[in-house]
Order: structure tokens, then C-alpha cells, then sequence
């Protein structure tokens, strides 16, 4: 059975109290608990789209030391409630390692047909004049592996984009804006533009770790994406014979620069044009995909403002419900 | 003869040493000059193009009373060099009121088709499908008075689009980038947000005063163009029998936050997905006329690198002489 | 009944266990709980002066349904005590809307006579000499239907005057200071000085809303009381008949102005003397009637220095127990 | 002949062309300039009203060594007119040493009264119920040279009560206003916060010195008014017996925070009441007086606005020609 | 028996369950609880090194008053265990005033050698040339009762060095420092420099409170450490006859100026080089010794990222367990 | 003859006029001038330690055209003066290009003896344990073109080690402070922080220009030196079979987080220890060089407080002229 074969199972949210289930679920938390002189272990099981309380009642000295929050476990059970909450009962489990399981199991996926984003981002590929930017794209995009890994990743871990597949989302809604905004205007250089847009956050796929969810790589810590994409461009561009060593220069100023200011730390704030466009592009993008993650957050649904937003300093207006109708 | 024709006439910037020269030309600065017991008056003259020295030497008295730097004299005249530098040499001159010369003949305009550019605001609002707003875009749009102080307007004084016409062509590109923003997004109020692009500046067209150069009214300083703008929008929402309550606070919510940030004047932030739209679309196109204004400067012509340019901490980067050679 | 003696009623910290009660109390949380297949609606009931839980056994689902945080009861029942714990034991109750109580039941009140604090107003009001400014403050403050928001409305939600009847004492406050400052300056306008020191913060009375607690309206959030009030003063001026349009600016320029800083929210910043006035007598009242709420605080009390006070960013001291001893 | 009677002088601004003039004039500037092999010392000497330029034709570079910029000279000459621009022809000067002019000869002094001024400290002095901070401040206040000092000293250099006696009137407009916000709170400590607004810029008789122009002085620099005033404080309350050790606290605590935030340079922020009417009282008074001071220059005088004031940001708005009329 | 021998007794985390206990431990915590009327008083009892729950059954009312978190109870009893958790059961305890027990069995002690970092300070006092300078320090350091309180003050509440004879232990690294740069540099006056190094925060020993724990002094946050240790100084050189004024004011400038900034707290902003070594010295002590502190908290043990540092807004990366290996 | 011995002349400062002199001159300035029909070219030709006019009379148009502010002119000539001012009289001068002149005439040059400082880095090299850090460094140090230009770019253009060898100084300066702050401490990785501290600022060496004067590199404000240095040590690190990866990105880590702070250029921030160490010894070394070079200005000297310094936001205290002498 393959990995794809092994990870079509129902969704947690999917099923009702008394239905049985079988599938990977990852543990979310755990805690050892003593009752007169008896342990457990109390774990909270979860896929992408929910988490429930499990008990092992058995060997909880053994399990204690073999599981850790992160662990995926491949389980049978069932669905019961017990006072009044919802739990999990475990009928059999074993611990599995991540070969046989799916990323996207336990972390939401974009909703974009991430097929169409390639292709997307092909056409503009093609449609360059270019023909260093035009070989440096295709070095990109014609490797399988790096599709693979560009396909997977998040635009980020917590506040936009924060999805497998969210880095290409975003790359294509960046582009699109860069496209529009570049539209016309003749003292820009559209190829050098929309290459910097398509690889502006190419570092991301070595900046994040995805397993049972989002997090920091120690490199993306301590080095960041735009030095990190910086290098793979410029590790690319190395193997085109012949590419100018200004237009060279002026991709790698505009990696660098697209945070837009040192204090959100692009090391060179934008000096060209194409860099004040690609920045102001990737803070709309951004933002607005922050704008939906915070509406559609639970604890938002049918509220007409949001929770505090701390990064932002502000709370947002959630209720348009009557737009259609004045 | 009427205002259009009076102003047909040549820039300085174009007329030679030895050429006659007959037209209005605005005083720049004014000095009182003494030498050897004897006193004259040394002005500047100019229009939109350049300005140059020229010397009253009789009835100094009275002319050092009467005339006042902004003012306009009609003259008649012929350019001369004296000791290495042109001069202009007064044969006839008389001052003149505001009824008889154009600003355009003492500040630049905009370069772009004013007629095209009301066009394609025009089409924008026959697009709209609220009634609403169509109506009140239409109050502002199909009101001719309206529509040539809108088409006169400058986007501003001294960083972006601070020119004749500047304003208009400052909404049209804001609006092209909001339009792209919103394109294929379901949970924005299109009809609002471009509502918003059109007007978000209109507070400008009282904001600042045109005369022989650009300046800011009273008013403009002391309630500044968001304030003036909603204003001006509510006065006319007024007037419209049965306009949305919701849409109207939502309207003014984005005038009033379309700066983005306290900081830079706006009383609200952006609280809504069409603020954050706004927002960047303003950024991005008034940055990119300023680079462009930038770039246009005498000194920094031919020169690799800009001056420093104090508002954004930094230097441009303007040499793109190769862009089309790789 | 009228609503005045329908809310008669002792406050919950002067009754004892065992007393009964009867009046109405306001839901401030509302949970579901289940035992042994049972379940319960526990809620937390309180007035002005504090809460207590009390529990629904009958027809949950039917009063988990119907009843929401906010709510107000009509109760009927009797102070327990249930292992260790004070609770409300409820006999009867029914649900009510807010034309039958009166938020001062559940929100605190100032402690100045509001009567007073009006006369105080008045008495400047008839004192001025411009009889332009004096016209627009008697329009508002001989309106009995403004008198009563304004004489209501708090002077905010959380950090100075959060109580009904704040704002009046804040700008009675304020006014006083101004008074004080201007007093013996001959360059300063004191009647505008004054009109603006009443009316700086009128907005606020549609900045709130009132029910059982003190909260933002939408407009509130989206607008915000300095333009909300610079409305109503334009609304007003509006109908005075030659009323002068420069004292109008200046009106305007002060009320949107007082906050000080545009990152506090005013969209420009003082440019006259009055304001520089007002901003800080607005500033130096609102302190310290914010270090007298914290000082006030039931967690501060008796000891020498308050809890962290985030937005001032230090600890007050407050021990001047001996001030009256040395 | 007393200091008092050297310095009964008329002010340069006061006399004509063609007028003696017999008086001391300090060194406002000095250049050496050569012209076909002879050298001249061009300088340009004044008093509190105006400067003029004088050469020194003879003895040159003895002059040269002797005179510096902050001299004075006692001189005797003549007002002419060169070539279209007025100098003063000197026909007698020698140098002085400080011991026989009065720097108000040199540097602005207050338009109040001083005497009136000391005598509103003394009349609040006399109201404190307090006998250590009544003692205290007679110690200062009864001392005859310290009065002098107290009353010479200027509130600042360039920004705030820049003139002789400013200290003065300016502890007296914070006491003022102090005293008014006071008034009626029974949670303030009055002889404290009385004590504390007289004494809050003790230190400045120390940061400044006064010659022919107001500069800091070394310690002012490197320890600055607030450490310099809480150490001549605590000096005092030293030779006070008994005096209580909290209130020595809180009034150094109160010299120490008056200036409100870390980043003006308060080491501690205020965290008493009685600190927060303070720094409110001093910015609002030194803030009036620097607009004052702003409105009153000559290259403001008959302008609507100011010129761009850095310090504040700001354009002040200075037409107020028809406040009386409207 | 003496304060010394009372303190010779083991640390809670050298017990195990069973072991008898008697020593002093502090209250860290209270509770009153009821079960079925009957009253009980939890308490959180503890000394250095951690802390255990801990029952009273009896005269719980009398006890209830008498005992304040904080307080000191000698205790005999023994280490049990309750429901899976370790309890200490009280046999026998009575409260203690602070004459008996030792702050250091209840605060974190210096693992430096304090006597070996003593005489490093006081080798560097011999090796001065400047003889009123080493009369100073030696005033200081020849005081048993100032070493007594210089080597148990702590150098911070909650950042760095915050433990009994961190102030010590700082002190000698920022004097190390400070020799390492001033080492070789001519235009440094090496004397002060070191005086200001082993001075610039002897004022904490007035700063800071130690019971059982570190704690602010109502001066220390109404004063703060600066101008404490500024006064402590000028004490002393004020004992020292013909002490050179303009060196006594440079030490207080670097006393005053060594947090570097004024929004860190400094009046003045370093104006020397000495001034400027010593910030930086004192910065990389003081970050440095946070960082350990941080790496060696439990929570992050194990770790290869730490928490989240809040004061300076990162992450820090915690793993070098490989550094030899490589 | 090489470019050695066409190097040896006087420096301006040396020669009185009537002297000959033949040497090197670089063009500061250029202005075509006119009189009474006539042009003439006046230029500022200076070297390293002043500048004096010149004026070329004769084929004014040819070398209007040919000549550069930056050129370097082989001169022969006078000094002579004329009308008071000197002026250097040119009898015979030709173009030349950079290959026969020595930047150092017309660069300040480090009064450090540059052998030493090489030899001082090359001690801390020899010392290192880590193999492969050892090899690293030497790949640089053993490559004579990189020590050529390693041993002769600056350390800054304005703020700085502003002169030839500035780079070499400050590197060995800061490894100095990063061993005294590292001694003792054992949770250091000694070997890693010292080749950090050697290659911190390895990027300037591509970052300036140095012609007649030093000037950024397009590259080095488009990138700046923390990626060029990143880039130099990455490219060597490749080129080591089995450099370890983690050691690799720690070393990364640190060039690209010493600026401390993002606003300072830093794209992360210091999370390890040794980035703290490397941080502040970097800011003092520089600081420390900023300082001493004011204190040298010319309208510094003789002062006893510096210019106002924008850059740090103060003046200097710069009088310590008695410090032998207490």
C-alpha cells in the first residue's frame, strides 16, 4: 500500500460518537496522571482537523517513554462520550514513523487547485524575454524535486498563509499584483520583476519544517528565507553560463530588499523600483490572507468584530452579511 | 482675447539669448538692491519651465511696494548675458490679477490624457451595480465644476504627483490596483472599494491652493484632505434619498483610514479587507511617482545613484541604462 | 410602575446569606455543564457592585436557548452559602428587555453631582462674550434629549472615567483646567478656548453604547468620537446663521485635534495655542482619573504600590497613608 | 560709577543714522580680511536689540589676539551708511572684563514683574500647612543671593523662556497651573506637589551660564538640571532636623520624573499623582511660552503661519487679526 | 547557636519522600480552602531550590492572621506523598523573625568565589595612580560594613545576575571589560574609568531589597540605582579633602550615563570615551549573564531553542552540545 | 619607475608658499568661470592632508571636457598667494590614470603599523583548535591578493576607521574585545566567535571603493557587506572537504546578525552567545574610533565640547587637558 493508498481516512470532524475509526492520528499532547496509585497516560489525538482525549490504561511506563508529542500514531477505535465530553477509545495503535503517513493529513492544505498555480506560474515563466531570468525560472521549475518541495510548503508558520501549499498561493498572488501594478509602465523591468516575484520567498521552503505541523528549520532561525533564497538563486544563476552579473546583482537586491524596511528584516531597503512594487505587493497579499485566516477562525465565526489582533494593533469589522442586500 | 489664448505661449526654456520674449511670467523672489546711492529691484522671473534674473531700475519705490513674489507680470522683453549669465531684459511689463493667465503656464502638468483618464473613472462607476453608490459617484462625476477642480488638482506639494492634473491620475492608478487586488475575490465589497479608490483623495481638491505654484490652504493644514474628503462625500450622501447608513460608515471608514496608520494622519486604521487594499494600492502608486519624480530631477540625471533622499532614508538606485541590452 | 422605582433595589454587596432578594440582575457568563446525564445552566449574576453564580436545574434547553451574556433577569431568590461558597439561589425569574431597568443598576456611576457639574457648564457658556459660540453650545446643551445622553454617556470603556456620567465630569474637568491656563493670556481666544474644552469629546456619546456594561458602537470603532463629534458641532454651526467659517475652522481644528499626537488618533496635530491648551488639561484629567481608578482597584488596595500598569508602562505608588501625619 | 548705572544705555535698535552712541557692545562675530596686501578685522557688534558690523582698521593683529567672539567692548563711535547698508564707525573702544556691565545689556529679560513674581512663590510658601517644606523653601527663598541667581536665570537656551528672569516666570505659570489642577482633590498632597512646582527647575541656576548669551555649562551638559536641583535639594533638607525621610523621597522623586518620560531624560517616571500634575503643568507652560516665543519672531511676524517648527514638527497657525471681530 | 549554624540545613531537592525535615522554609504562597465546613490552610513552602504544598489543620483561623506570604517558619516534619503528588506533612513549626535565618536559603547565591572577587576589585584599587580616586574607592572597600551589603546585593530582580553576590560578580566583569578595551588607548583616563566600573552600580545595594526573596525598595523604584549610587559617591568625595571638582563631576557623569540611553533610563547620554566603554561593558555582562541565566532555566533544558525572551524580542538557540565533536 | 617611487612627495601641508612642487594632484572640485567675455577652469586640487584653487587659463573648452572631479593630475608648480588666499600656480599637469598613483596620497592612512596588526590575526589563527575553522582562515590569510586588499579597504566612508587600513584596524580591535570578554567563560565556543570576530567585516573589501576617496560600490549599497562577507566565507567553506554544516550556519549566524539589531541592517538577530560578545565589542571598537576621529577635527580642536554629532545625538565632551594633573 502506498503512502497516498494509506492516507485516505475519514477527518475527525467527519465522524459521530459510536462510529468506529481507523487511520494516523498525531498526538497533540500528553500528560501522565496517577488515580490511588495508578497511572495513565492522557493523550490528545488530532488530525488537521481536530484533537481528542485518548487514555492508555496499559504499559504506561513503556508508552511514556516511547511517545512524544509529535508521534504519529496509526490506531483503531472508537467514538464515546464519558460525563458529558467527547473521547477517543483506543482499541489498538502503533507508532509509526513518517514514511507512511501524509503531511496533509494533519495540517490544512490550500484550497487553490495548486496544479493551476504552476501553471500559472509557467505562463509567465514563458512569456519572459529575457533569456538568463527565462533559464534561471525553468532551472526551478522543470526540477521535479523542487516543484515537490515548492507545491508543499507554507508562506508561513503562524500568521499568513500558514497551510501546505501556502507558499505557492502566495507567490501567485504576488505575482499577479506585481503584473498589474507593472502594467503600462515603461521604466520598469518586467522580467526582472516577475522573477523576483515568483522567487521572492523561495527560501521558505528551507526556512520551515513540515511534519504534524509548521515549524521554524534551525536554519530559518538563525539565517532566514531571503538569505536562504538568496543563496539558492544564486547558486542557480552560477550555472548559467554568461548571466549578467548586474541583473544578477539586482535580483539578489530585490530578495533582500522585499521585507521593505530593516526592521522587518530585509538587510537593504528597496532602491529600485521593481523592489518598492514586489514589496507592496507581498504586504497586500499578505495581509489580506491574514485578514481571511482571522475571520474564518473559530472563535470569530458570527461575530461582528474579531479577537484583538496583537500584530496588528486593531480588531477587524467582520460583518459584511448585508452586502447584497442594500 | 480669452484666458486659453492669453496663455499661448512659449516656455522659457526654449527661447535663446537675443530672442524677443512676450508673455506672463510670475515672480519668484524680489531683492532691493543698493549701489552707490542708487537702488534697484532684482527679481526672478519665471514660469513653469525655468526662471531667470531680471532688474527693475526705475520707480523702484513704487514698484518695491506694488509687486509681491507670486505675483504676474505680463511683459515684454528679450534675453540677454551679462558678465556669463542670461538675464532677462524688461522692455514693457505690467502686473496682472488671476482672471487672465492659466496656472498651467507656472506649474507642470501632468503628462497623461486628463479626458482618457476621466474615461476610465467613468467607466469604473457605470460598472457598479449598487445603486447607491453609483448615484453618488455620479453627483461628484457629472458636475462639471466638480470636474475641473478634480482634473486641476495636484496629488500634493512636494513628494508625489505634484503636478496639474496630478491628482487625477493618482486616483485612476490607485483604482487599477485595487481593481487587481479585488479581481476573483469573493469576500470583498467591489463596489465599495472602488468607490473608495475614486474618492479616497477627493479632500485634496480643497487640501491645497494652485496658483502660481502649489501650496496648502488654511483648511488643508488645519483639517487636512481625509476630514475634507469625507465631508464632501457626506454632504452629497445626504442628498441621496435612502443611501445605506452601513455604507455610509463604511465609506467614510476607509477615507478616514486609507493613510494606513495613525502616524501618518489617519484617526482610524483600516479595519476592514477594502482598507488594507486601499492602503497599499495609495502606497505603492504614490511611492512609484515619487521614484519617478525622483529620478526626473535635474541633479540626479545621468548620475548612477540618486541624492539622498531624506523622506524614505535612502538613496535610488536609477542606472537601468543596460535593462534593455542583456 | 416607572422605570425610576422598578430599579430601587439593594446592591448585591449589602445583602447577607440568608436575605432575600428580589430585583434585576445581569448575566455575565453562562455556561453548560453536565453530570451523570444531567445537565445544568450555570450562570454568574451580578449589579454594579459584583456577581455570583447562581444554577438553572429546569428546562435548560429551553433558558440555554433563550438567554445570552448581556441579558438582564428579573429574579426572585435567596443568598446561600454552598461548600464554602456564596451562591445565588434563584426562586423565580423571567426574562426582561431594557425599557424596564436602568443600566446605572449594573454600571457604577460618578460620584459628582451631575446637576452641579451641568450648572457648571451653563455658567461658561453665559459667560462668553462671542455670541456665535455661545448660540451653538446652548443649541446642544439646551436640548433635554442631549442633556440626558450627555449627562450619561461614560469617558471611556476601560482606562479614565469608565463610568455613567464620566464624560460630564471629565469635561467639567478639562474646562476647569483650561480656565486655569488661560486665565491672564491676552493672545488667547477664550471663548473658543472653552467652546472647544465642552465639546472636545461630545463624539463620545456615540462612541459607546450602554446596556450592562460599557462597550464600543460599530461607529464608535470605525469612525471614532473625534470626527463623530466634529459632526455633530458641523451639523450645528450649519444652522446658525453667519456663523463665521473661520471660527468654524478653528473649531474643528481643535476638536480634531486634541488628542495631541496622530499615532493617539487626532489626524493633525495642535497648531494654535488653544490647542496646545486643551491637549494637555485633556491629558493631565484623564491621568489622574485613571490613577485614581487603579488606585481604587480592589486588587491594589492596601498595598504600597499597584499592579503593572501596561499602558502607562510602570507601578504606581500608593501609599500616602501617612501624608497627614509628618 | 556702579555696574547699575555703566548699563543705562540706549539699545542700537533705538538709534539713527548720523547718532552717537556711547555704551558696551558685546562681540557677536569676528573675520580677518585682507584687500591688496592690508589686513582689517571685520566685526559685528550688539546688544539685546540688534547687531551691526564695525571694522577695526589699525593695529589689527594685536586685535586679533585680544578680542574674541562673548567679548565686550566699551565704545564710542558713530552710526553711518556704506554702500546702501548701516555700520557702526568706531571711533573709541576698550575691552571690559565682566565686573562692569549687566548682561541684560546682552540677552532678552522677562516683560513681567520680578518682584511680583517673587512675591506669588512667597504668598504660596506662607499657605503650606506643611513646617518642614515651608522651612525648607525659606531657606531657599530667603537667601538673598540665591535669590538673584533665581531670579537671573533663563528657563532655557534656545527653546522656552530664553530670556533673563525666565526661570522665574515660568515656575511661577507651572505653580499656577498646579494649583488650579489641585484644587478640591483630596487625594493629592498639596504642599508637596507646591514645594515640588517651585523648586522643579531649581537646578537650571546651575546648567546655564549667562554672560553675553545664554549657554549651558559644562556640568549643565554632563549632569543636566534635574540631578543638579534634587542635589541642592537634598543639600537643604540636610540642615533641616527631623525633616521626614519619605517626603525627602518623594520629592526627589518628583525633581527627578518631572520631565515625564525616560526618553526626555527623567530617569524615573512619575508615579504619584502628584507627578502627573506636575510634568502636565510644565509641558503645558513651556510649550505656551516657546509658541509665544515663535509667534514673535521676525521672520514670523505678519505671516499666517510659522515657519517650520523642527522641535514640534509642526507649522503653528498664528492669524488670529480677527478674533475680536467676528 | 548563631545565624550560621541555624542555616546548615538541606535543600528540599536533596530529600525524598519519607525523609524527615527540619529547617526554616518561607511561605510562597496561602490559601484558606473549606470541604464539608471545615476550614484548611494551604501554604506553599519553600527554600532555594523549590518549593512543596504543605497543610495546617488546626487553629487555621489564628494562623490565617498570623502568617503573611513571606514569612519564615522553622519546621520539623516529613516528606510524604498524597494522591501521586509529594506533599511535606508538618509535624511542629513555629514563625521566625529575619535575626535567625539567612536570606541565602531562600535566594540563589553567586557560584563565583566572593572573597577572590573582592580582592580582584582590590587589586585594581592598588594599581591606580590617581590618589583621590583610590582614597575613594578605598573609603568603600576598607568599610566592612559596605562589603558586608556590596557582597550579598544582587546585580537584578529578574534579568541578570539575579542572585545573592551578582552585583560582585557583575561588577568584576564589567571592570574586566573595560581594561581589556582601555588597554593600550592613550586618550583614556584609565583611573576614572576603573572607579566608574567598580562604582556604576553600587546604588543597587540600595535598590534592592532581600528577604526571602529579591525585591524592589520603595526608593529604588521611586529613585532608581543611578542616582542612588550618585549620591553614595558624592557622600564619600565630599569626605575627601581637595577631591578635584571637575573629576568629581566626570565620575558622576559616568555613574549618571552608563545605561547608555536616556530611554533606558540614564539622565544623561555618555559624552566620553570612558563613558562609552563603560556602557558597552556593561551591556555585554549584563546580556551575556541573562543569556546563562535563560539556558539554565528548567524549562529550557534539553532545549535546542529557548522560550520566547520577551525583553529582547527572540528566540535563542540553546543546542552547542556538539561544539568538541565537530 | 613604479608606482612606489612615483609616490614619494610632500603632502600640501608641508609646503609654504614660494615652494615648488611635483607630484600628484587630485581634482575636488571644477567650475568654468567667466569675466568680461573670457573662461577660465577653476579647480581644487588636493592630496591627503589639504586642498588648495588652481586655475587653468589656457584650452579652457578641451579640459572642461576632459577633466573630472576625481581625476588625478601630474602637476608641476608653485604656490603662490594671491589677494590674501593661496593658490597653487600650475606651470605643466597631465592626466593620468589609477595605475601610476597610490591611493594613499589622497586617503588618510592608519597610523597602526599594518604588519603588526596581520601578524596579530595571524597569532589568534594558529591558536584555534578547530581544524577546520584554522583552514578557513588561513584560505584567506595565506592568499596574498586578498590580504593586499583586506589590508587596505576602510572600515567606514564617513562615521568610522575612515581611512586605508581602517578595516585591518578595527578587525584586530574587535577580536581583542571578543578575547577579553571570552576568557574564562567555558559555555563559548572560543574558536568559532574569534574567526567571527576576524571575518566580521570581510564584506567591505567589496563593499567601498577607494579611488581619491572612498565611496560605496553599486554592490555594496544594493547588498551591503554582512551578504558580501557571507557570500566570501561560503564560497571558502565549499571549497574545505567535510566543513561541518551546523559550524557552517552558526558562522553565517553570526556575520549576519552583529549589526545587533534589524534596524541597524542585521536581516536576524544575535541568538547565541557569541553573537552577543561579537555585537558589542563591535559597537564599542567603532564607537570608540568615531570619537577619537572627532575629537581630531579640525573645528574640533582646542574646544572643550565637540560639534553637535547628529549621528549619536549629542555633543562630546572633549576637554580633558588636565587629566595628568589633579
Amino acid at each position: 500500500m502506498t503512502v497516498e493508498q494509506n492516507n485516505k481516512q475519514k477527518f475527525l470532524e467527519e465522524i459521530e460518537p459510536g462510529d468506529e475509526f481507523s487511520g494516523f492520528l498525531a498526538i497533540r499532547r500528553k500528560d501522565i496522571k496517577e488515580w490511588d496509585g495508578k497511572f495513565r497516560l492522557e493523550l490528545e489525538l488530532g488530525d488537521r482537523s481536530m484533537s481528542l482525549p485518548a487514555v492508555i490504561w496499559d504499559d504506561v511506563e513503556k508508552w511514556e517513554n516511547d511517545l512524544e508529542v509529535g508521534d504519529v500514531l496509526k490506531v483503531q477505535g472508537v467514538l464515546t462520550t464519558y460525563r458529558g465530553s467527547v473521547q477517543f477509545k483506543l482499541k489498538e495503535f502503533e507508532k509509526t514513523d513518517g514514511s507512511v503517513w501524509n503531511p496533509e493529513l494533519f495540517i490544512p492544505v490550500t484550497e487553490k487547485d495548486r496544479r493551476q498555480l504552476i501553471r500559472d506560474i509557467r505562463e509567465v515563466i514563458d512569456s519572459l524575454t529575457d533569456e538568463y531570468l527565462c533559464e534561471l525560472l525553468n532551472l526551478f521549475f522543470r526540477d521535479t524535486e523542487f516543484l515537490a518541495r515548492f507545491g508543499t510548503a507554507p508562506g508561513g508558520k503562524a500568521w499568513h498563509h500558514v497551510y501546505i501549499g501556502g507558499l505557492l498561493e502566495h507567490t501567485v498572488g504576488v505575482l499577479r499584483l506585481c503584473k498589474a501594478a507593472a502594467e503600462g509602465r515603461k521604466d520598469i523591468n518586467h522580467d526582472l520583476l516577475y522573477t523576483a516575484a515568483i522567487l521572492h520567498d523561495v527560501g521558505k521552503i528551507d526556512e520551515y519544517e513540515i511534519t504534524t505541523n509548521i515549524d521554524f528549520s534551525d536554519e530559518g532561525r538563525l539565517i532566514g528565507h531571503l538569505i536562504q533564497g538568496d543563496r539558492m538563486i544564486r547558486d542557480m544563476t552560477g550555472k548559467i553560463k554568461g548571466f549578467p552579473e548586474r541583473i544578477n546583482m539586482l535580483l539578489s537586491h530585490l530578495i533582500l530588499s522585499h521585507q521593505g524596511h530593516k526592521e522587518y528584516g530585509s538587510p537593504v531597503v528597496p532602491m529600485i523600483a521593481e523592489g518598492i512594487i514586489l514589496y507592496y505587493a507581498d504586504e497586500m497579499d499578505s495581509k489580506l490572507n491574514a485578514f481571511k485566516r482571522i475571520k474564518g477562525k473559530k472563535s470569530n465565526i458570527g461575530s461582528t468584530w474579531s479577537e484583538y489582533v496583537k500584530l496588528m494593533e486593531r480588531f477587524f469589522y467582520l460583518d459584511n452579511k448585508d452586502d447584497s442586500e442594500h
